[in-house]
């Protein structure tokens, strides 16, 4: 099932040095084995923001929250979710327009 | 070059029926072709709601403004686009993360 | 799986009366259908406002957009989607407070 | 007496660790207490977001007014109420439709 | 029970004149004989806009969202609903101040 | 002459103890000193936030203003002033309806 | 006493061009006689935008709002209305700064 | 030519009293010394709020922009600018009505 | 004198085709003519939308008023307006860095 | 490929002095080594605000990306990108107007 996750981050400008850096690897880390897992299926930057779009792939709506929960930078974030459903115009749906 | 496209139609509730029906069936058409072409990547329903959050890969600007301006539900659409860039967790770009 | 939908609705004031009562009547008749086989969980009026706050039960996604999309008032509806999860304080699940 | 309220907590990031723990045990504690007295009817986890949707069933404004002022996390919440009526088409009340 | 209702009216201004004088009768009838009977407890005009102010003393939400709904003018309003409750600085309630 | 007055108080978390006392206190004070003068007509408490709904009867905008600058929350609050008109169908105006 | 008013002006497209015309001038001439009365103290064009910013100088808020349902435009206007005080700094008052 | 500007004045609340005294003063020497030249021509208070209206008369929009930096408040102020033109029914214009 | 102008086109949907392409050639015509004065510096596309940005350089407020109510769109345009001054990174300008 | 950007800055008040003069030198000298480069257009102060309206002209959304997550003020600033296009009624496009 999949949703549309934007996440717009804003770390507060006296955080300290080390603690940034450290999370910032964490939250590489816990991205890159969930997309190798195949649960978060995409990651783009939103161009010029401390933002990204992703779309998750996951079994259900508690999924989904334990993945935003567990981000390391969770804290320091403003999370909008969109649930998707298979659009009658995608050409693997090839139902009547949207 | 990605674009993350929201669309949100609006039909004027005493829309003629038949040019409704065609204006649907053009769309789906157009869509499909776009798709196939590989310019229209993801075409996925807001579920619940009459719009959709489309990922666009296309040369440039001036081209995505001539497929959105092109598209038949065009003139009852509210539009939104954001440009996407490589996210650096993005595991085929691996570099310091968001 | 949980969500909660806020459906909003504006009926044009020219609608023809008849055309009216009949998609008032046949949501009611939906609306009652879904709710007697357990999808449509809740369904609360947002006192003093041509509104509902309503919590879903369903598979998925599609199936959410697929109730929502059959809704007769849908043409007329402004709809927000919040999926919903277990939270760590509803004393089903006793874990640490939100 | 149903009212809708929606509440997004923003934990100060530099917040004291012993603090933070206390305050969420305590507010874990609080919110099962008024579930178990059946005044918290429902406690939904916005699913991704440092926020619920709870469904509170009071004797009136006041009481609503006092449970939420006594949330251990009160001072760190943005909260919006919404009063509840009966929905006509509630199976449970069976009236003309929305 | 007290509740603040913010009502913004927008007339179509193609609106039949003689609905619209029999509408507005209607209004001002229903809404003196909520005041007389003391539900409707006051009722201001927002100076330079078509909106009121009211503050209405009713048993709960439902009687409330009926009051509402039964508005002459209802189908043309914009309704929010603030439910009130006593304030500690409220010389009849003489608690510690807000 | 009437105001409606919404003041929504944001206190920072980390305020001293001590001084947080005294201006709550003071702030009482100052209300009930108002409230018995007459000026400060009604105080509601937004139920289920740290905001209130004031009615002040002032001689002009003026003595409304010094009103508030004096509030001794007044640096921690987001304050909005809706000024009020007789309305037409106020039974003791009773003029053609809104 | 003064008052800030912005009025923006929606007429509709198809509105009668001798209605809007004649509209148009009874809103001219009605703002010119207030002009010449004192109470509309300036009236200035937002520039670029069918909307004005205008200063009333007037007894009270029931005569601001008297003026303003008087305007032939006003049931095609969107009206915030700003109350003015002294200001400490304003040299014809001389006190503190802001 | 006129600008009429809206500044919103947000001091942190633990600002060192000595320097928040002096940036007070400095502010209003300022303004007051703007208003003996001319350019800054009306300077109200927006009532019960920390903000004002000013209407400033400047050569153009540089000087505006040199004069807003120059403001000793000006790193605590939220400030918008709408350009101002004469009106139609400005008795100093008298041509056809807004 | 620089001014950063967004236009968003709303055209009714039920506009007389022949007026709607009427209105598009003279509304091409007006801008064409006021490219090659010099006053309209620049009018992009904003990609995606019926929208436009451009940068006006004009003598003052007025005039640059006179062009946008000239526009044949402008009944169905909103218009936001933005007065730009010199940046003291702008390499002609070389002051201090914004 | 032109892309509108606007760019608000929001410093710390109690920013180190130096690390702010430091970083506005880096910034002003980044922001003219890309307007010597060509691709940073146009850099334009917003009368009045610590904003500017700049245009870039760049290869692709990546390149956009890379140049504003380099400005040494990134970090303290809330930035919208608008793709622009080719406008038909640019004179040197010359197509129906918009």
């Amino acid at each position: 099932m999949l949703f549309a996750v934007r996440m717009t981050v804003n770390l507060p400008p006296d955080m300290d040095t080390d603690v940034r850096a450290a999370t910032l690897a964490a939250e590489q880390e816990y991205a890159q084995r969930l997309q190798r897992s195949g649960e978060w299926l995409h990651l783009w930057r939103c161009a010029g923001q401390y933002a990204n779009l992703s779309i998750f792939d996951v079994t259900d709506n508690d999924r989904l929250n334990d993945i935003l929960w567990g981000l390391p930078l969770f804290p320091h974030m403003d999370i909008t979710v969109t649930p998707l459903a298979r659009h009658p115009s995608d050409i693997r749906v090839t139902k009547i327009a949207s």
